[in-house]
């Protein structure tokens, strides 16, 4: 078995013909293929889409590497080209850095950048620069990776948490907590099969076409802290309130019989192909048909509103009303 | 002993509460401040400055975290800036991603974050964006941190290796080989004192200096790999032939002491605040010049030329012509 030793991150021989062999040849383009050591990005291509940059960065420690639905490469795209898109702005350019375990399967490492490249191309996005780096056995885990990702603001367009204002209606764009059960049903050995697949997905196209509706206020992915996060993050910097209802909330069977297995709430659980969105009550049945026309968007529905009154509440299946709190920390470590 | 639990990368209270106290106070700025999922910067900065982007990642993995000269938060502010810079860029924005390990000492990382804080901001950089994740005990040693940055690159400039031709000289900024030296000492126990430690260093200021100069054609950092890596990047690309003398590396006594205990070479060693510069041989007493101006290059010299003969040659104490090979592998892992 052919695998990464520390030769491949020192800077020799080895490491040239890592690069040379893996990622110019799967990231391929004209920057990359330049090999300085910056990218040199032309800005009159943001400047023709916004005057603001989309700036984002997330690292991927997920355990296992490999689930129904994706791979570290795979979240390692959508993770950070989500983070860029939900301010309004279109992914574009993307750097990548690798940490990698000495002794890692070298055809493990192919198939995570090929899904990487993959994705990538997929969503218009260009891995212009990137680095590795090897550490000894034991020093890590296999495979880190790090994706910083930026794109222009659609001129126009300004969501954001602080738009956020009472009267307004919370909306999610899908079923939610898919990534955290199927996560947690590998790695606790639940051994529940059927539907539980991640939602792991780059969602810039579905986000572009909200890009023309006028009361569209704030978006977020739900990754790490699921919707709970979110709706605190939203609270926070609205100074509104948001209430949601347990009885509108698109969760899967099979996510709903993880969290009775567990006693966990799908609402902490992580997604990475799920957006809640913040838009004005009038512009609800817009956002949401742009939704329904998009194969990801396809369960989304209305799930709480924007209040006065300040607090994240819950109204239960039986009607009864509760504070939401966020916890102190989520059921898993490395989700994502 | 205050200690990083896996609570503090988990979405919940924790994380916020890490968020919050430590990365948003010591990196205080408006774009970090909005807390949205990307920063949203005005693209108005860098296109008053120049036309391209510069952009750059690096993961950082030194062991040990602390080195005289620095720290893994210093290096990962200074490596990336650098990058940046080389290209003819003013370093303007970076992402910061920490991979942290359950039972991280929360004073050590208290003082890495400072430490970047504070290098960043002598430099002129904000940091606007950031991710933290924390993984179990054993799944990585200690703190990996990635940095991603960005700048223009200044109007009118346009380095890069392939302006590189025949006839040109090449310089470097300052003695070779001190963070390699001082990191070996360290790792292999060599008890060596003195002058040894590490010249990791942002070097913006100092290459801007060069920026009038017309005669600049290509600019490195000479890090993993040392001057010899960046030697063989520049034949590579330039398709020419690189020719150095070894009487006229600056090397301290110290770090040539290390290398002979070892019987390493300097021009393989890892530096995190020099330059290797090519330009043309009119410009060249006007860069030395311009360097030595700069404490960062006051040691500057000229050490070599390019040839149209293809190859990279040294030239010996004795004047003997020897071909300069690329070792397989640097000397040390996790150098940088």
């Amino acid at each position: 078995m052919k695998t990464i030793t520390l030769a491949h991150g020192s800077g020799g021989q080895a490491m040239q013909q890592l690069i040379a062999s893996l990622f110019m040849e799967a990231f391929a383009n004209p920057w990359l293929a330049e090999q300085e050591d910056a990218a040199r990005l032309p800005l009159a291509e943001l400047t023709a889409c916004g005057d603001k940059l989309a700036f984002s960065t997330d690292s991927y420690v997920i355990d296992p590497l490999f689930f129904p639905g994706g791979n570290i490469g795979h979240l390692a795209i959508c993770g950070t080209a989500n983070d860029v898109a939900v301010g309004g702005a279109i992914p574009r350019w993307m750097s990548c850095g690798f940490i990698l375990e000495e002794g890692l399967d070298f055809a493990l490492l192919e198939q995570i950048v090929h899904s990487m490249a993959h994705t990538a191309r997929e969503a218009g996005i260009t891995i212009v620069t990137g680095d590795t780096k090897v550490v000894p056995r034991g020093a890590a885990d296999k495979v880190f990776i790090n994706t910083a990702g930026m794109g222009a603001i659609v001129r126009g367009l300004n969501w954001g948490a602080s738009q956020i204002s009472d009267g307004d209606v919370i909306i999610a764009s899908g079923t939610l907590g898919d990534h955290g059960a199927t996560i947690l049903n590998l790695r606790e050995q639940l051994g529940l099969e059927g539907d539980l697949r991640s939602d792991c997905a780059v969602l810039a196209p579905m986000i572009a076409s909200l890009h023309p509706i006028a009361g569209v206020k704030a978006l977020r992915d739900a990754t790490r802290g699921g919707v709970n996060a979110v709706l605190h993050e939203f609270a926070d910097a609205s100074g509104c309130g948001m209430e949601i209802s347990e009885a509108q909330l698109p969760v899967k069977p099979v996510v709903r019989g993880v969290c009775e297995l567990l006693g966990l709430d799908p609402l902490n659980f992580a997604n990475e192909g799920k957006l809640v969105i913040v838009a004005s009550r009038a512009a609800a049945p817009e956002v949401l048909n742009a939704l329904h026309q998009h194969p990801l968007g396809k369960d989304a529905a209305i799930i709480g509103d924007v209040t006065a009154r300040t607090g994240v509440r819950v109204t239960g299946l039986y009607g009864v009303k509760r504070s939401l709190d966020l916890p102190h920390a989520e059921p898993l470590p490395r989700i994502c």
